[in-house]
Formats: C-alpha cells, structure tokens, sequence
C-alpha cells in the first residue's frame, strides 16, 4: 500500500523517509519551474515542462542521466513537479532496470489529488495522450501545500475540479464545503491540507480496491468521459484548456446524465452548475461541435467497441461505473450544461 | 498466479484460452523464424531476432503496429518466440495504453523454461542487456516441445542450461536425470516435456515468493552472476556466446565456489564438470581475462556497491543467497573451471 504523508513540513518528512532507506543513491527529477524546489541536491534532473515535453524523448532523457549518475535498481527517485513530472517520471524510475523505488512530491493541486497519487504513470506517444504507460505506485507520496502560493489561479481551479470530483464520489458535506471554495481569498493551508486529505482518501480507497482499472476504479472516471471529450477537441484545434476547467465541465455534464438516468438530485446539479459558471467561464464549444466531441468519446482509451460509457451517479456518494450513453443523451446534456454555463 | 499449460497441442490450448476470453482483438507477435507458426492470423506483428533487435526502435514498431490495428486495452497480444519476442514483447503489451494482457507461447527451450514464465519483460538499452523494463507477467504460458525438432542443438544445449540449474536449485534426482541426456537422439517429447513442466514448477514457485526480486528471486541467479560476466565478455569483443553456454560455465564455477565456501559436494561438481566439458565446449577465455570478468560482475544489475554477490549451494536444493565473493574466490574457481573444461 502506497504511504500518503500530509505535512507542510515536507523537507522534514523527506529526511525521515530517506535516513529510513537503504538506497544507494538519491537523484530528483523536477521540471524547469520546480528545479529551484531542488536546488542544491547533489543529483537533479530537470525535464521540459509543459504536456509536449511529455515524450519519448525525455524518458530517454531521464534513462540516460540515471545511467550516467550510475543509478542501479537500489537508488531512489524523487519526483518533484505537476502531473507531468510525476507521470514521466515515474514511468521512468519504475521501467530502468525493471524498477526502481520512487517517491513523488506533488507541487500542484492537480497533482497532489490526482497524478502523484494511485500508481498510474507515462507519457504521451503517437498525439496520444498518456498512451504508453504502466500501473506502478510511488513507495511514497508527500502532500503538502506549501507550493501553491505562487501557482496561478488557473491552475488550482484546474486541481480544484478533481476535489469536487472526489466529493461526489464520496460525501454530500464535504461537497457543500467545497462549493464555499473562494479562490480570490488567500490560501488557508491548515484547511486545505484537510480538504486534500478528505480528498486524496477517497481516490485511494478506491485504487486500492482495483489497482488496474478492472472495474470499480472507473469510478474516478467521472467527469472524464465528457471532460477528456472537451480537453482533445481543444488541443487538436491548437487552442488548449486546463485538464480541470474540462473536468468541471464534464462534471456538470455528467451530472445531468446523471439526473437524467438514475434521478440524481436537479438541486445538486444546480448547485454544481452554478459553481462551475462562476469558476470555470470560457467554455469554448457550441452545439456545431458535438459530432466531434461524441466520436472523441467514442475513442476514449477506457471505452470498448464504440460505444460510450461513462460513470454516473443516483446521488452524491452512491456510483454507478459502466452506464452506456447514446449519443442523445449526450447532445441533450451538452445543452443543458451551456443553459448553465449563460451559453 | 500465472496460468501455465503443458501441452504439445498448442492450437487448441491457444483456442481455450481466447474462447473463454471477452478481449476484442487478438494480436501476434513473432521474429522473422517464429512468423511461420503464426501463418494466416489476421493480425500480426512480426519482428527482427536476434539481440540487437531487441531495442527501443523495435518496442515502438511494437506499440505503432498495435495503435493501426486500433488494439486497446481490452485487447490480448500473443508471444511467440524465443526469449526475445516474449521479453520485448511483454514489455510492449505491459505499457501500451498501460497494459494489455498478454500469452506468451515460447518457441525455444530456454524460453520454455525461463523468459517466458515469471513476469520480467524488456529491452537493451544504451548496449546494456535488458536495461529498461517491467515486472509484468504474461497472463498464461504454454509450454511444449513442438517447435523444438527443428531447433540447432546449439539452442537446446543452451536452454538446458536452465533446465540444470533448477535441478541444482531442488532436487538432486532431477539433477542426475538431467546428467544422461544425449543431445544427438531424437528428442523424446513427452519425456522433455515431463522434465519442463518439474523445471518450470522451480521458478514459479520461487517467483510466487517473490516476484518483484527483493530476496528469494535471487537464487534463480545460480550460475549467472559468472555467466553474465563471460557472456558480456564475449559480447564486447564482438564473439558473443550462447546466453546457456555462458550458463553452464557459470553454473560449473559457482558450484566450485559453492564447494569451497559452503561445502558442497566435491562429487556433484564432478558430474556436473563433466556433462559441461562433453556438451559446452570452446570456453573462449584465460586467466588474462579474469580481471576484466571481476569488473563485470562487479557491475552485474544485480550487485550492490560494487561488491561481487552471488547464490550458492551447501548441496543440490539448498540454496543460499547473497554470498559475498572475494576475488581471490572467483580467480580460484576459475582457474578449476578451466581444468574441468580441460583447457
């Protein structure tokens, strides 16, 4: 079972793990805005930012310089950055030499509820996202949220979408406290650091149920099915949005589905509805777009043979993984979520 | 657990196993020998042999064969080959859209009895074997001897390598069995099969103890810390070995180190210095070559601060792992190796 640490004092909480290991060697990966979080250790390996640094190319990248620090499969990786970090990095430690130990140090808000945490790692290969890639779990994840006073506002909405995401899954108060959420207010870390430790429980009991995605792990698909719909058609038109402003968008959609399917609550979807317009504005698409975006679901990575399946709810708390949308369903929700959103 | 199937009825243990499966694609994978028993599938993705196939060049013809044929990962991939196809391969299936299930159908014996069947995958990386790869087992393995009649004896002295040295690992019956084989009769196919099917139950269930090599893995090692040594020697003056042949030297030099350190049986490194000298010929290398082996195994994947480490026998199914080894030990057990060999 992967060890979660929640602690602002996260330098302290790397000196305990660390004095406690046998490794041989210790190398950091970070990205060229999380380096200076690495300053001054002895082994560091900065990687691009950004997804289109996201590649092949840098794995190779990362292999090489832990070949040339004459890493073996006793030295330990600290992976220090976003998702990307995390992610490639991961991928990296747990494939050179058929493995080594890692450890991730999430610096976003995204990463520290999602990517750093539940094992699943890669790069993107062929334009496709995350396509090759492996379930292997950092040892350990230090979460902390020490480094989000200088993240822009855009990227904790984007992390904050999966919070939510989290709620829903989970708890019906933990939800209505997320929807306070102001993001002009400075962060009250002692708060936060709890709200993260609701959050990041939800997803690991989840994915300590169903490791690789077999089944119930789905679960955290929600608001993917739609929002990964939303995030492909803006890259490809070379116009990209945040991972989380597509989340919440997916989130409200697929709370109409839900409610249109298994009756979840029209009180909750407003609740959400009116949460995400004030929050997540700029919602690019128009009912011109839907063909695309409902064949982009139809290839999502975690659907099968074409059809559409996504995660709904009865209610917040209560998940029903594998429901087949059609395509009217969909275009009915898209509607509903631009009346929402003042489109 | 891994599946394994003993059978010399390949295609209806092959037809039981997708029948019964809910993939939506089957794809093959074989080199350009095995491509011929692969004849007529609908999908296949044939690949170079030989070591220097096995790279990073090949794993992404692998994973760009798999995305035109639109795989997922619902879908299965097959294996079947030698080490190479089912080591890289594996690895290919193990990280394409973070992992397929994949069967591996070993074509050769030392595939048989060892590549395939345990979960290591993977490729060469920057001239270093099997650098970069996962801990990724194959769902189900089947095993037979049909393909073997047309093996070079070469091939089968080198898989039998393997064979002897999970005899050594358990069971001193097995161990003489195995000394009376005659490589120049016809092969005896259910008798062979009966010996993979004892030789394999050794690594699995040293595998199931440990499958991620944290201990107890190591003493599949027996004879490849040398092994390796000779083997990479070998390869770095451009006159590569055979892996088993650099096995069965290892195997005789271990179990001389075994007798000096841990008391083995003198007899038992007779017999198996015997069999060695009769079937393993040409150990291309002299004592002027001892202080570049020592560096080798210095740098073995599996070593540790530069110390030579390696299992050895106190007798034939006792095993001992992490035996720390002076050069003076290995120079010694050399110079006996080469008087066993007669050189």
């Amino acid at each position: 079972m992967q060890n979660l640490i929640f602690t602002n004092d996260v330098d302290s909480a790397l000196n305990r793990l660390t004095a406690g290991s046998r490794h041989n060697m210790t190398v950091f990966i970070a990205d060229v805005n999380t380096a200076r979080f690495a300053l001054g250790k002895e082994r560091l390996i900065v990687i691009p930012d950004g997804d289109t640094g996201k590649s092949l190319a840098t794995v190779c990248r990362v292999w090489d310089s832990l070949e040339q620090f004459g890493a073996t499969r006793h030295s330990l990786v600290i992976n220090m950055g976003g998702g990307m970090v995390t992610d490639l990095g991961g991928f990296a430690a747990a494939t050179f030499k058929r493995g080594m130990r890692f450890i991730n140090v999430p610096t976003t808000l995204l990463a520290a509820v999602d990517a750093a945490v539940g094992g699943k790692t890669g790069f993107n290969y062929n334009g496709l996202k995350n396509e090759i890639g492996a379930f292997a779990p950092a040892s350990d994840v230090i979460i902390s949220t020490r480094y989000f006073d200088t993240l822009p506002v855009q990227e904790m909405k984007s992390g904050f979408a999966e919070v939510i995401k989290h709620a829903m899954l989970s708890d019906r108060g933990e939800f209505m406290r997320l929807l306070e959420h102001d993001f002009d207010a400075p962060i009250d870390h002692d708060d936060l650091l709890e709200r993260l430790r609701s959050s990041v429980q939800v997803k690991r009991d989840i994915v300590a149920r169903d490791p690789n995605e077999q089944g119930e792990r789905k679960a955290l698909n929600l608001g993917h099915t739609i929002g990964h719909a939303f995030e492909a058609l803006a890259m490809q038109r070379g116009k990209p949005v945040p991972h989380g402003y597509a989340v919440a968008w997916g989130l409200v959609t697929e709370a109409v589905l839900s409610h249109l399917i298994l009756k979840f609550p029209s009180n909750d979807v407003h609740l959400l509805g009116n949460f995400v317009r004030d929050n997540y504005r700029d919602f690019p698409f128009t009912c011109d777009d839907y063909d695309q975006l409902l064949t982009l679901m139809r290839h999502d990575k975690k659907s099968h043979d074409g059809e559409i399946s996504c995660t709904l709810l009865a209610s917040i708390g209560d998940y029903h993984i594998n429901q087949t949308l059609t395509p009217g369903d969909v275009t009915a929700a898209l509607d509903i979520l631009r009346d929402h959103l003042g489109l």
